[in-house]
């Protein structure tokens, strides 16, 4: 990224030839990321992260139909991208009538509060429960399906419990019934290899600091044929989806941990279930008792744990602070944590003594037996109070 | 904001005593900020850039009156911000009824764009001709207003004409009619001292990269009091208005850009005026002929002029590689400089003669002259042809 900030200055839309090799490497990253979706280069559009991608993914495809305005009066001035034409042109054809969309209630807090910053007298927002193994039934995603639902929301990790969902099966019930599906992948790049011809829905989410890109920085794969509005008015960059000056240095970063990402997933995948065994094996040994680790059994990414302690997690904590870990916070409306336990059917007591703890690529033994050691020391503090 | 990057990579909201340093380090990037355009700190927002922040002042402000759905719907599971919830009930009180915006055809695209994107049946949206000054009149301003103004979005700086709105004139009308006023004062940051208490905007666009800040980055201030609701929805951030994991990094780095142009604005701009001085003169020694400076006598920040040449301009900028200046496209809809030209009554010839160019705080005499012989040589070529 470094030659970006100074020396590579210029925007890829200005008139001279530094321009151009600057718009070149914006594109090579784009192709990095695309590289690792497994799409082509034009289906992706670069954000300012993973909350941008999500707002513009379900906002993009429904605030139009959200609102009473009719669009068609928006064109003087505003550049109409082709995109925001056919958008229109399809708006114009679904209008009539209210719309329905399913978000599942595992999602990220961006994705919840987008569907349901539409919600009102044309929009109808449900919540898709789980199952208690922490995984959404595609079978409870058909049954909840109407005549009018435009877009189901289902992420692929959740970052809380690190279960994986049953995004193609849920896509492809979906396309069945003309119905687009929108998948937030964050928490699962740099964890896993993830395929948009796997997974097959029609809008994915990619935020660059989850998978050691630069922060301010993620992108979204938008499917070919696809129809979005943008959600942020201006010059049409990012194919007429994004405007505003490109943020060059921090697309080239996103595109290198792209690259990265893609060569080292499948390993990184094997460490962390090494990594993660080794670490409750060690917390049992420790303890004396067998941790819970929750949703044990899913499908899931290894390096997310959620994990079920014999005492206050805030406690164990505040006696570890040397280790850096998340528990569920009293807040209201409630964070993320206590969301997707309760969602599995945790008791209020045992949200309290959950801790969510995540493994990195540089996570090394010596740091998972330091870290059983913090915890059981930290444990048995608390436990002698 | 090198260490940001490494070291430093934990976000404030985490439970770590590096999570609190880093929140720390952002609060005095915003205070950094806050000090350039002399407010309180709580009044800085900071965003992806100037056109996130234009798009947040416009849309934030109006976008709930300029839809038909019942905002009370999407309280569930979406957290409402304090601001948040202001909106909604001020939003209750006014949507009866059309609402009206005023923008001055010098805007931005984005603060078109932002503004038009609004426009249909329950928003109208007008654009305040400027003069053959480049100075758009209060008093035209004035006359426009009706009962349902909402909001006028008045630029502090024209990127292209370089001139500068009276925007506390416009705003003491304004607020005098209980209208509120968006300035984009993303041109102006760098080039001269920008007072919030002087312009009395209520909310002002500030971009990173127009002033050796990062790409990427931005700002907004926010007077106290006024109610705006996020454009993007998530987790409440940055004071309920831009939800998302903050790009500390560039933050950092737009509160270091923010405290360095505070204390050389006033410097910087007695050298652009030197400088601009030298660079006409030089032409028209070079040329034989005064060179035709637009807006000339209009009060304007000196670094930023448009020259009407003797020939064609992208014939001058083909034969003048070297030197990085700016011409009208024909594009269409009309890119920012035809538009600015045609507002000041240029016709398509002399919009087609017409240079864009720009100094920076490190250019030198030498460069000055440098540049005047490249372009004075490139007219000779073009016009022997």
């Amino acid at each position: 990224m470094q030659p970006y900030w100074a020396t590579h200055f210029m925007l890829p839309g200005q008139e001279h030839s530094q321009a151009q090799a600057v718009g070149e490497s914006l594109e090579q990253a784009r192709e990095s990321v695309a590289a690792m979706v497994g799409c082509d280069p034009f289906e992706i559009v670069f954000t300012s992260g993973g909350t941008e991608a999500n707002n513009l993914a379900i906002c993009g495809q429904l605030s139009q139909a959200a609102s009473a305005r009719v669009p068609a009066a928006a064109v003087p001035l505003a550049k109409r991208s082709r995109a925001v034409s056919s958008a229109l042109q399809s708006h114009e054809k679904t209008t009539v009538g209210r719309i329905h969309v399913l978000v599942s209630e595992l999602e990220h807090d961006s994705v919840l509060a987008a569907a349901f910053s539409l919600a009102g007298d044309r929009v109808d927002v449900e919540l898709v429960p789980c199952q208690e193994n922490g995984v959404v039934d595609p079978a409870q995603v058909e049954s909840m399906l109407r005549a009018n639902t435009r877009l189901v929301c289902l992420q692929l990790a959740n970052p809380v419990l690190g279960t994986l969902q049953k995004v193609r099966e849920v896509a492809d019930i979906c396309h069945n019934r003309g119905v687009s599906v929108h998948c937030d992948a964050t928490q699962a790049f740099g964890k896993l290899p993830v395929e948009v011809s796997q997974l097959r829905a029609d809008t994915v989410s990619i935020s660059g600091h989850k998978f050691y890109g630069p922060k301010g920085c993620g992108a979204i794969y938008v499917r070919r044929g696809l129809h979005l509005s943008p959600i942020c008015h201006g010059e049409p960059r990012e194919m007429g989806l994004r405007p505003g000056a490109e943020n060059i240095p921090a697309c080239i970063g996103l595109g290198a941990a792209a690259h990265l990402a893609s060569r080292c997933e499948s390993e990184v995948s094997d460490n962390f279930a090494e990594l993660s065994d080794r670490f409750l094996n060690g917390l049992e040994s420790s303890l004396g008792k067998s941790p819970i680790l929750l949703a044990d059994g899913s499908p899931r990414i290894a390096n997310t744990m959620a994990i079920e302690m014999p005492c206050d997690a805030s406690a164990i904590q505040k006696a570890a602070r040397q280790l850096v870990f998340a528990t569920a916070q009293s807040a209201e409306p409630p964070d993320e944590i206590t969301r997707s336990l309760k969602a599995i059917g945790r008791t209020e007591t045992q949200i309290r003594r959950t801790i969510r703890i995540s493994l990195g690529w540089t996570t090394s033994r010596d740091q998972i037996d330091r870290a059983v050691s913090l915890i059981a020391d930290a444990c048995d503090t608390v436990m002698a109070r």
